[in-house]
């Protein structure tokens, strides 16, 4: 991706003006505009064209995917500029004005790299499965509650299926389902969009409905141990087995006995399913291995792998856990990067081999981003609570 | 206000750069800044203080309350400003660079003016009322259902008090609690603190529990009629008796029933109420005149009132309507704006006198702003549902 977009620029350098002849002309407003809003737009290239009125800037970019696009200024004080071609999917974008980096006026806006800001939707050859339709829909839900273990006031959201409303008699199994790193417990439900993928696999019959419980995990990481320069940094030894502890406290001793307590559950560690991405897949490894009790189906999404080493010492997470499934975007297996030094694909299969029942996903063309999250989600829930 | 602000820019301008000195140096971060974000900050005075890095920057202004403020730049290229003292509670503001009207990075955004946009809280003497407290809270459901009036998939955010979860046989009135113009579904449960101000009122044994609904009352309004130049615009021609009607027949043909048939609520005209501000108080006359067959308890925060005219027009609204809340900021009252031409007390007196049991209020200090419509739900609320 990044040669790919050193080439381009390159390429758009050495044509000097005439960058603009490139690109084809059949931009649309993206599907998370702002009400009433015309810029930003996407391309059939995939490209992102933003527009901003700054009469008195001296420039203007478009900052999106670690690169900065230089805008053009027109006689009116508009800039208007492109992007080279995006993945398929949603990416966090920023406007850079002066030296300022701000959000995007036309956009709405999303938590992620630690902080509120813009965000774009590339149409997907597969977005269907994430499309607003008009199917039963279920719930998401603002839930605010007081966390004894953390001494504050919390926040989550609560995913209830279509069908929550109609049998007040029904009990339904849940899944916790967690943020990465930088984000919150917005993200799930906003640009992961995993209420509409539920409400569509559900009203497709493609998986049973469940609970969906997405808290904040954000929990401040230990320091890196320091090495001698040049050095090479000890294996596995960061993140430490504990860090996932002060979120693994607040999960098992305040948030599973508060949903249990107010929502039906079946609220046994056969309907109780732990997934998250990136930060939360590693959590979700920390915290199923130290409680295969009480989780008995596991996503880790873009987040490393458990081991064959983590099962040997954790033989109860073995014979505890009935679905571990493993993702990540083709870009990130192409680059190595985020599955932790091992191949997952032959850990996988080492896995299976010791009898842990583990599903492989790869997400075509996507890289450490929210398309390899959805398609991920939709993959994992109709693994779920197959009883 | 506007009088007061132009006085202090004016003498702020009188004595040139020593503006700084009249600034009491107590600021601290605002309650509605992003996580971790140091600025925007307020001062014991409710002036509002911005700081951007902004290093190629010509000038940056805080825009607020329609009025622009210059930033002064350090060497670091950090721009940093102040505002005039603002009014208790909530207010949009953004920032100007170069020209570029932008959301600030460092607040939380809300939506209002027609934009996703920045918001800051200047803390009130009677914040206490919609804090965010340790006792037991309600929830906010996004609830996606089809408008087949509207032929559209639509959002509404549903506020169920604390108690709706513990017994599933008990049932609720409800309120459909709309929104102003250039704001939408989310505001009251977001900078509006709807369900905050319920859960503390309930909490206190102040207020019944009942449902809210907050859907989204943005519908095109008719171009006012042109008159000659000079000519004075003729009285009660605009909005037209009809505009309201779009949201009209969504509310009673789909949103009602939609909501009878999804929660617990006791589905009659005794027990559901409708209310809003500003543009939404406007709709809420409208309707419940239209329907006082199916509403009893009446609702309008700074959108002018019903008349004694409307009252001897529609007297079946006078027979069904159990209370009807009338409410402004003392501001606006000064300033006479939003009162649509009558006096609103003497005009509560008339309404009175005919036997309609008119509540008035005033907001103390406050606009037509968020501080007065908070207020106004925490008058209004208890005097619901007391059969």
């Amino acid at each position: 991706m990044k040669k790919l977009i050193q080439y381009i620029a390159l390429s758009t350098l050495a044509i000097g003006g005439f960058s603009h002849a490139q690109v084809v002309e059949d931009f649309k407003p993206s599907s998370v505009n702002q009400p009433g809003k015309e810029y930003p737009q996407v391309n059939s290239e995939r490209r992102v064209r933003v527009q901003i009125l700054a009469p008195d800037a001296k420039y203007v970019q478009l900052d999106i995917g670690a690169v900065k696009y230089d805008l053009v200024k027109d006689e009116n004080g508009v800039w208007t500029g492109e992007s080279a071609p995006q993945d398929e999917g949603f990416h966090y974008y920023q406007l850079n004005i002066d030296g300022a980096s701000v959000p995007d006026p036309g956009s709405l806006y999303f938590y992620g790299a630690s902080r509120w800001g813009s965000g774009i939707e590339i149409p997907a050859h597969d977005q269907d499965f994430y499309a607003l339709k008009n199917v039963p829909h279920g719930q998401v839900r603002e839930h605010i509650y007081f966390s004894k273990t953390d001494n504050s006031m919390r926040r989550c959201f609560i995913y209830t299926p279509p069908c929550y409303n109609k049998d007040q008699n029904k009990r339904y199994p849940v899944l916790y389902l967690q943020h990465g790193g930088g984000e919150n417990e917005t993200g799930w439900s906003s640009q992961g969009r995993a209420n509409l993928i539920m409400d569509n696999l559900i009203a497709e019959g493609k998986a049973n409905p469940f609970i969906i419980v997405m808290d904040n995990g954000t929990w401040r990481m230990p320091e890196r141990p320091q090495t001698a320069p040049g050095a090479e940094r000890p294996r596995g030894a960061w993140p430490p087995a504990g860090w996932a502890d002060g979120f693994m406290n607040v999960l098992t001793k305040d948030i599973i006995p508060m949903i249990d307590e107010n929502y039906r559950t079946i609220a046994n560690q056969q309907n109780r399913a732990m997934a998250g991405l990136s930060m939360g897949a590693m959590q979700t490894r920390v915290i199923t291995l130290a409680n295969s009790d009480l989780f008995s189906h596991v996503g880790m999404f873009s987040g490393g792998s458990i081991s064959v080493e983590d099962v040997e010492k954790n033989p109860q997470f073995l014979k505890n856990v009935k679905v571990l499934f493993l993702s990540f975007g083709s870009k990130e297996v192409e680059s190595g990067r985020y599955n932790l030094g091992s191949d997952p694909k032959s850990n996988v299969e080492e896995l299976n081999k010791r009898g842990l029942k583990t599903h492989y996903y790869v997400s075509p063309g996507t890289d450490h981003e929210w398309q390899t999250w959805r398609r991920s989600l939709y993959q994992f829930a109709p693994l779920l609570f197959k009883n």
